[in-house]
């Protein structure tokens, strides 16, 4: 599935760590939200209140869960899980382009 | 209006001149479309196909359109016109958060 159909999408963009991060929000009509982004290279750490799934269309990257010690990589195509009101630490080596899913 | 409704939202990002432009690209029932995206502080040059109208956000710029020698100041809450097949040089002094409608 290429696109999304029938959302609403928040005109102003979410932009974080100094633009590092920058996304935008969409609110479907379930009362679910996503957010559709790109994240630059860097090393990050990340607050989750909701738990999220974050399926990544292209790029990059090793995370790190709050607690672990165990570095995952990942890459375009693939997604990762992290729990709720946790973080990670996320190393982006090749520039992210993601849709973070909301549980 | 602080969001669109009942559009379509590809989900892959657009990624221009190194990341200093991202957009997400939006899909309406009456067959428009229209980018949501930032713009880095940077110097660039946009090519345009179609006419467009860039409707700031958030931020500051100055921009020049082609065959014009004059520039002019835009910022947060203001917007300017792009005619189709033309260019129009982007000074970007604070980072803009912008929605791009398409002619």
């Amino acid at each position: 599935m290429s696109q999304f159909d029938n959302v609403s999408v928040v005109k102003k963009a979410n932009i974080y760590f100094d633009g590092k991060c920058v996304s935008h929000t969409l609110l479907f009509a379930d009362g679910t939200r996503k957010t559709i982004g790109v994240i630059f290279p860097s090393s990050l750490t990340f607050n989750t209140a909701a738990s999220e799934v974050m399926e990544l269309n292209a790029g990059r990257c090793r995370i790190r869960l709050a607690g672990e010690s165990e570095w995952r990589s990942y890459s375009g195509g693939e997604r990762f899980v992290v729990p709720g009101n946790s973080s990670f630490d996320i190393e982006t080596l090749e520039t992210l382009d993601y849709v973070c899913h909301f549980g």
